[in-house]
This record gives C-alpha cells, sequence and structure tokens, in this order.
C-alpha cells in the first residue's frame, strides 16, 4: 500500500511533473484528437438517433484504460476511471447528439487548422477532449482521488430535454455516488457556466367546437382563449435579476378563413435562472389558460360543446446554480486564469442544469479553442494547436483540482 | 312586323300554351339533362382551373341556337337568346367551378334516380339546367321581351371572390345593359336569395424582429400584437340583424419554441348582410391592427427593430339585397307558390352578391331536385324526374315572369 498526498490545489497540480507530462501528451497527441474530432462529427448524431455515434464512441472508450464501459438504459456511453479515494464519483461528459436532422451532410472540411462541419464544435470537440484527458493522465500516471466517471451522453438539445444526464441522476447505478460534474460543452475556455437557466415549454392546444363563421357565430371560439392567454403573458411583469423571460413563440391550428376553428394552439417558453421565478410564471401560464377557457365559456354559445385547453409541457430544463464558493467553481476559474484566461461566469442552459437542480456542485466548461455558428450548417472550429492545448490543459487541470490529484 | 303582347305575369306565363310546351321539353329531354350533369360533374373544375369545364360548355352553348357564344377574358362562357325588346339583359348564370381540389376523383356513381359526385348539385345541375331552359324556350318558341344571356361563369367558390361575376359586371362588354341577374346555384326550389351575405376575408400578418426568447427578452413580439387584435375582436360588439360576425379562424407562424417570433398571421372573416355594418366591423379591425401595433411598440425594445402589420384583403364579397317588390323577387316568388313550394327568402354569399352591390335587381334560385353533402366528396342529388321537372318549371317560369314573355 503505497502512502499519497492528494491535492486539489490548482498551482500545485499545474506545477507538478505528472501534469508537465500529461500536458506533453495533449501536444503530442494532438494530431489524434483533431482525427478524432472529425471522425465523431462525420458519424451523424441525430436528435434521439445517437446510437450511431454512440456505438463509434464506446468503441473509443474501450481502447482506454477504462473499467466499467458501456451503455445505459437510455443510451449514454459510460466508463470509469478508478481514483484512490472512497469511490465517490466526479462526472466528466459530453454530449453526442447534434440539432442535425437525419440526412444532414456531416462531413468536415479542413481549411488550414479550421475544421468545418455540423456539430463540429458542439459537441464533438467535448467528446474527443474527454478521450485526450483519459489518454494525458495515463501516459502520466495521474492519480486522482475521486473516480471519474467519463460520459457520452445523449439528448442534450432541444427536444431531447437533457434525458441522458436526467437519466444518469435518477436511473443509473452511479446516481448516488456522483460529487460532481463536468459538462465540456462549447469552445471558449474564459467562459465557465455556474447558474443554469430553467425552462418550461408548452404546447397549449384549445379546442372547441368549430362551426360556420357566419351560421354558427356566436359559439366559443377557442382561437379568443388562446388570444386571452398570449395578451396576459405580454402583461406578466418579470424580474430582470434573476433573469427570468416569457416567450409566445409558434402559433397553428385552423382549417379554413369561413370556420370556427375546432383546434388552435401555441407554443411557449418559460425561462428562469431561478427555479422560484420558473415555477411562479409556470403558474402564472397555467392560471392564464383556466382564466381564458373560462371566460371564453362564459361569453359564446357552449350549445355544441365548450372550448378546452390541454397545456403539454413539451420541455422542462430545471433551473440551479453552483455555489461560487464550491471547490469545482474554484478550481475552474483558477485553472482558467492559470493559463492565461480572463474567466467569466455565466448562466445558461445545458447538462449541468440537472445536477445543479439537484443540489450536486456542477459547471460546463469549454473544450478549448475557437470556432463559430454552432447549430447551422456553417459550424466552423479552429483547432491551432497552441491555444487549443491551451484549452485542454486549463480544462484538466479543472477536473484534477476538482478530483483531487494525488502528487506522488 | 309582328305584334305581340308582353306579360310578366307569372300565372299568366304558367297557364299559356307555349309554357305548357316547354314544360313538356323539360319532361321529354329529363333523361338529357341528367345525362349532361353526369358529363359536367366529371369533368373537374377545380378552383381557378375551370377550363375544361368551359370549354366543354361553351361546346353545349354552340349547340343551341345561341348567339355571341364564346369566353371571356376571364373565362366565363357566355351567349346571348335575343328578345324582342331593346336589348336590356337578363342574365341567367350557373357557376363552372366547385370546391374540390385538382385530382379529386370526380366520378359520378347511380344508384336509382340518385347521383353520387363531388359538384354533381353545386353547381353542374345549374349549368344543365341553362342548357334545358334553352331547349325548352326554343322548342316552345317563347320568345322573351328580354334578351338572355346565358352565363357559365368562373370563380364562384372561396379564393375565386367572385372574380366570374366581378368581371361581368365591371368590365364585360353586356355590363350597362344588365337589368336583372339570376344564379341558378343550389337545388331545393323554395328557398329564394334575396340578400347577399358580404364578406371582406383578411390575412393579417405581424412582423418583428424576433430573438433568442432569453437573450432577446424584452424584445417586440409580435404575437403580442396579433393577441391584442384577436382579443379586441373577441370584444366586439355585432348586430344579430342584419346578421353580421367575425371570425379569427386560421393561425400560423413562428419558427422554434425558444426563439420570438419573426412572423406570425391569423386569417379573420369578416361578415355581414349590411354592407355598412360590414364596412363598420372593418374599420375596427384595422384599427385594432394599428393600435396593437402601436401598444406592442411602446411596450417593448424596437431597438431591434419594431413590429409592423400588413392586412391583406383575401376575399371581398360586397353586401346586398335586392328589394321584395322588385318584379325578379316577386315572380321569383309567384313561380315557386305556383308549382307547388312553400317559399322561403334567405340571405347568402353567392354570385347574386355582385350585383346586389350594385343595385341591380338579381337572385338566387335553386335548379331544383334535392341532395345533400354539398362541398365534400359524398355531395349527391335526386335527380327524380317529378320533383325534379317541378323545379325546372319553377325557374323557367321565374325567369320569364322577369324577362317577359310573348303570349303570342
Amino acid at each position: 500500500m503505497s502512502m499519497s498526498i492528494s491535492t486539489s490545489d490548482v498551482p500545485a497540480i499545474i506545477a507538478s511533473s505528472r501534469f508537465r507530462a500529461a500536458v506533453g501528451v495533449l501536444r503530442e497527441q494532438h494530431a489524434q484528437l483533431v482525427e478524432e474530432i472529425v471522425t465523431l462529427t462525420e458519424i451523424p448524431s441525430p436528435p434521439f438517433m445517437e446510437e450511431a455515434r454512440a456505438l463509434a464512441y464506446e468503441a473509443m472508450f474501450h481502447g482506454l484504460v477504462l473499467e466499467e464501459v458501456g451503455r445505459d438504459g437510455v443510451g449514454n456511453v459510460t466508463g470509469v476511471r478508478r481514483g484512490r479515494g472512497d469511490g465517490r464519483i466526479l462526472v466528466v461528459a459530453a454530449h453526442l447528439d447534434t440539432v442535425f436532422p437525419e440526412g444532414t451532410d456531416c462531413t468536415v472540411r479542413r481549411e488550414g487548422t479550421k475544421l468545418h462541419g455540423p456539430g463540429v464544435g458542439d459537441d464533438a470537440r467535448g467528446l474527443a477532449a474527454l478521450l485526450a484527458f483519459v489518454r494525458a493522465m495515463n501516459a502520466a500516471d495521474i492519480e486522482t482521488d475521486l473516480d471519474l466517471l467519463l460520459v457520452g451522453d445523449v439528448g442534450e438539445e432541444g427536444k431531447g430535454d437533457l434525458r441522458g444526464i436526467r437519466h444518469l441522476f435518477t436511473e443509473s447505478a452511479y446516481r448516488d455516488r456522483v460529487g460532481g460534474f463536468f459538462t465540456i460543452d462549447g469552445l471558449e475556455t474564459q467562459r465557465v457556466t455556474t447558474a443554469a437557466v430553467g425552462s418550461y415549454r408548452y404546447r397549449v392546444s384549445f379546442r372547441g367546437p368549430g362551426g360556420h363563421s357566419l351560421g354558427d357565430f356566436g359559439v366559443v371560439n377557442p382561437a379568443h382563449a388562446m388570444a386571452a392567454v398570449v395578451r396576459g403573458l405580454s402583461q406578466t411583469e418579470v424580474p430582470t435579476l434573476p433573469r427570468t423571460s416569457y416567450c409566445a413563440a409558434v402559433f397553428g391550428g385552423g382549417s379554413s378563413v369561413n370556420a370556427i376553428p375546432e383546434d388552435v394552439w401555441v407554443e411557449v417558453d418559460l425561462r428562469s435562472e431561478s427555479q422560484a421565478e420558473l415555477d411562479r410564471l409556470d403558474a402564472r401560464l397555467i392560471a392564464l389558460v383556466e382564466d381564458a377557457v373560462a371566460e371564453e365559456n362564459r361569453r359564446g354559445s357552449t350549445d355544441g360543446g365548450k372550448v378546452a385547453a390541454e397545456a403539454s409541457r413539451i420541455g422542462d430544463r430545471p433551473a440551479g446554480r453552483t455555489d461560487p464558493d464550491e471547490r469545482i467553481v474554484r478550481a475552474a476559474l483558477e485553472a482558467v486564469t492559470a493559463f492565461g484566461f480572463e474567466p467569466r461566469i455565466d448562466a445558461s442552459s445545458t447538462d449541468a442544469n440537472i445536477p445543479m437542480s439537484l443540489g450536486v456542485p456542477a459547471i460546463r466548461f469549454g473544450s478549448g479553442g475557437t470556432g463559430g455558428r454552432a447549430h447551422s450548417l456553417e459550424e466552423w472550429i479552429d483547432v491551432e494547436p497552441e491555444l487549443s492545448i491551451r484549452g485542454l490543459s486549463a480544462a484538466l487541470a479543472a477536473i484534477l483540482g476538482t478530483a483531487g490529484m494525488h502528487l506522488a
């Protein structure tokens, strides 16, 4: 049994010979990282169709020295790098899914150090970064205190509704042992996300008996109830801080200009950095819907049937935040600063929403480098090695400062 | 030069030997009427695509003793049966178009005296009735005082917006000579339409700068303006008599649940039996739109652009009515009664809207027989000869009572 000193002091970690060796590996293997970014980007991974990329990523995990490699019930790829502690876990995740639908051409085009391709930065580079971290730690004999659970997760984008990480924290065998959570998502190293913007998304459908615009005039019209809801929402006061918003976004329904509609609908987005504000806004929307339906049923004739509404929650991302005094935040900020970046804390909606909402210390951290046009077909990243490796090194230092690294 | 006595006395007309001879022809040639209904029904005539049926109908006009047979600039088929008067015209029209889109199977299925087929009653039977009237008058040597202008017109249904008859009254060479107007549309002989329900139809589009639901929160949202318009419309008082109505009917717009929409729209139907009420309602809608846009531009940030609205009139059918003392109404009611029906006056939206709005005495009269499910693929009529011929006879008597018939 060897004795060892574990530290979470980021400057000490960065100064250690093992960490310097790990950075050397990141540098030597940078070309491999780039190849893996390309390989992963070119395996399409549309929402709810992440399996092909997951299988490839699982195979990459098998190629590393990881334990318990596999895919869980929702499709996340997981693998454990055992630490020397008591089995508590630091999750390091990147997401497998993209926003791009089936049939999107995911071929990567190279232009100098720039890679162009849908999803190349969001989040193929994050997935590849996880592999680079493990290889660097392995090559440099780095041991952590916490176990590291590497995760390539499904369902981060849009209607995926964070289902991969939600599953990890509610269903997986690891859920009770997680003491911290990194999602490596997005690029810029300076930006550290410590607050989760929560959102509820609804499709509110209003139904009624319909009828002829003249012959049945006076009959309840579900569009009147919908208009009253959107009108009421537009008159709702919400705080500037914590940032809170609502949006009546997408509309549809009705069959013909000369017919009272039987069915109209609106999709509404509610957001807040505060779960309490989000819940208040949510209650307001539901009250508006109930009041509007009741009012229209009083106003019009209901002989042929009443107006009724159904608010279906099509998105549910909890709000939350990680206390700035948590070790994970301090380690991240120290690492960012140590590698020459000016740290900037922000709020966003990412996989970190789930642990933050559960009180598990969590942050979103960049995978390094620069890029642009995420979520568009013109998405690109620059893998210019100096900045790229500096970003990867900062991320690894942040992870080790959180997990605790054994210096000898 | 022969001397002749012209009468518009319906009982005298019905009692005349020539009219009785004409009814005999309607009876003898009833099977031909049925064949022509089938032939016309089976030539598809979708909105704005009436040409094939128009060509066939024009050929049928050529087979009759009509003058000036041809198609006018908008596609109406016209032919003149010359009277002995001063050249003033009574129009007898039926519409060529159906509500059924291109590709609809228009095959007629026969089941005893029932004919099943889309458009068979609305208005193929009306078109065939015009042919039967001319043949009967020709065979019975009936001469009228007014010239009869037989018309198979385009664009009666939906977005056709009455463009065929609108053209006839605004552009055609006949427009200044028209002294009366029948549209033979619908079936039941007892129902006589003497009032035109007018309608304006709008697609009101609301545009704004759009943006991210959270990041750009506070920016003007065109959906707020739309909701205010529909809300205001729902609170609008309109009279029960003359019947007046509004309907917010069809909705669309917006791109994604997490984006402030750049463009939303609603289609609105406004109707009234009174042009003054229709114009009042129209002014109310436009004022609501202007007020809602101004309000939203005061409420929200317009740094990235303002909300603007455009109300495009997609339908315009003027209201109007024909005085019950007009000869055309009296002749119609007397004819209906004389052939054993209980007349019922109503208001509707038909080709007669145009002449009524211009002060030209006009009615809609049925083509006879019974049926159901008009505007559906299950449309059917019953051509049982007794009722069918009685209805045709009443229509012919109403036409002759309006045009004036020479008794010898």
